[in-house]
């Protein structure tokens, strides 16, 4: 269906329609359901992606970094929460940020609540937070209901900080294969996120924001009942790796097409697309409709393909994770209807601080 | 000695006393060779790096991707050797290069010649030309002396093709392990190359460039005498898959500083630094300093490191591969004597086409 004649090889290609069919789709699932949907801008890191999600209903978007955060708000993204703990010396860049859009801060600890109270203080502003739960992803977060509890005992006594709800993110569950396992862990998850909960609600009592949820869960947090809010970011475009999770049924919408530079390997295809294009943290990306076919990188510019017809101009692929993947390209080529219809910058590419 | 105060987390560095220690000894171990040095720009992406480099006296550089050879030709650096192939969409792009610097083009068949040939001629200009061999990496390249005759009278007989050189890279050579077993494989991949060398020299007699080797096999490629000119790319900055190559001694100059964003899982630390800062292509980075520490990836924009002090506020890592890490990033922060003096702009980042 996709347009090959008019792109400069490699190339990220985004069909707009799949995209804008997932917004949709996403968007009306959450509403019906009775949960708010915050989709993470870390996957598309781009303004249009949010704005188009908003303009959809979503409530506000995630940022992983207050850099992409600084790109979002300067486009006119507003209500954004940041889902990664700060270090202390970045206080100063988030509370500029406030002067822009609505933020929201996570902490794992009393210490880091008394760090953005200091912050808060000397600009006479407050920074709304939520309480960070470890779920079982094992990054960041408090292991516990008593330490929840600890963290919002020590948000309601310092100025500057204001309670507003609780994240768990539940990430190492998103990619479990099987619909039922998946669902199964993921109650376990939201039963040990309703513990922390219950014990900030016992400081807090009118906490009415619980986030977490993401592509892979986003229909069992529905089904569960706690969580106001999902995260979920990866559907807008999908990858190869979501696109083997059962139950899990946007339209892939992200593409690298690559060119075909070696034709010397019987049975192989060396294509002009590797490491620098195409992410591998979460294996190799697919060949776009051919199953037999497989692709592999072999060096930062090269791929090699096999399965395919030796005469063969143009490969496509599904990149196998697409955060990743996006993060290394300037610009998103779109596609609409089988015709090449411009780009788009990928504006917070590469936006790590 | 790296300082970390002054650094916004996470970041990657360039020790810039390592750097020109790494420059001047290449540059000097080529000429004491009596082996002309071409380093690769693919790994630094940058003209501060290239000019430096050809102010060693370095012959020119190679880029593996137009892209790259625009941004370094629009800086001014000449003589490039673009080191892979072109899909014939591309030639228009490498004409109009012509016209701004010296580049060199690489061919593995009649039928790029022809293409070459005919795009040339439109114009009115010629095109110089490497024959490529593949010595064993499997990527592009003739297989036999052979075929390389084959490539070479194409070459002979066609207008706007010149035929200058043989290029054959044993990248998958780079990393084994043990020098002698290195040595004796890069031997090996010379000794093809010489064969598919005498079979072009039969159609262009005055044929003096056979170009090579990397930061891995440049020694064994003077000590086998064949080839006129060495590709080391990653020399320059150095990296944890490199650092383990016996013999390989160049000093590290290349690190990411990340910061510590998350206390509560005993044992770790989670750092800022993710996939999207480090790549992990080639395994995961190196503590800095510490052997008995441990870095892994645990997400976009998170790492999880075991084996430091639990109060350690800043962690300073080595990338495994540093071609693939440093294109995650816009800059380097400049570092001297353990003070921060500035960034460079990443300058050929994400030119993938």
């Amino acid at each position: 269906v996709l347009t090959s004649e008019e792109i400069d090889t490699p190339a990220l290609v985004l069909d707009l329609d799949a995209v804008e069919r997932n917004i949709a789709r996403m968007a009306a699932e959450c509403a019906a359901g009775g949960i708010a949907l915050r989709p993470h801008a870390k996957t598309h890191k781009s303004p249009w992606f949010a704005s188009r999600q908003s303009g959809a209903g979503a409530a506000g978007i995630c940022t992983a970094k207050i850099g992409e955060a600084e790109v979002m708000a300067r486009a006119g993204i507003d209500d954004i929460l940041l889902t990664t703990e700060l270090t202390r010396a970045k206080l100063d860049r988030f509370l500029d940020l406030l002067e822009l859009a609505r933020v929201t801060a996570v902490v794992e600890s009393a210490d880091a609540v008394a760090d953005l109270g200091r912050a808060a203080a000397l600009r006479g502003v407050e920074i709304p937070v939520l309480v960070d739960v470890n779920v079982g992803q094992d990054r960041c977060g408090v292991d516990s209901p008593e330490a929840a509890g600890v963290v919002a005992r020590a948000c309601a006594s310092t100025e500057g900080v204001r309670l507003v709800g609780v994240q768990g993110y539940e990430g190492h569950l998103q990619h479990v294969l099987r619909a039922d396992e998946r669902r199964r862990l993921a109650f376990e998850a939201y039963d040990r996120l309703a513990a922390a909960v219950e014990a900030v609600r016992a400081v807090a009592l009118d906490l009415d924001w619980v986030t977490t949820a993401g592509t892979g869960t986003y229909r069992y947090a529905i089904e569960h009942g706690l969580a106001t809010e999902a995260q979920a970011g990866s559907y807008a475009v999908m990858d190869a790796r979501y696109g083997a999770v059962e139950g899990v049924d946007f339209d892939a919408a992200l593409f690298v097409v690559s060119g075909v530079v070696g034709r010397n390997r019987p049975g192989r295809l060396i294509v002009d697309a590797g490491m620098k294009t195409l992410s591998t943290d979460d294996g190799m990306p697919a060949v776009l409709g051919h199953a037999d076919a497989t692709y592999e990188t072999v060096g930062d510019e090269h791929g090699r393909v096999t399965g395919l017809d030796a005469t063969t101009e143009r490969v496509w692929l599904v990149p196998s994770h697409c955060d990743t993947t996006i993060n290394l390209h300037d610009r998103y080529t779109l596609v609409r209807g089988g015709r090449v219809v411009g780009t788009l910058p990928i504006a917070a590419r590469g936006r790590v601080t």
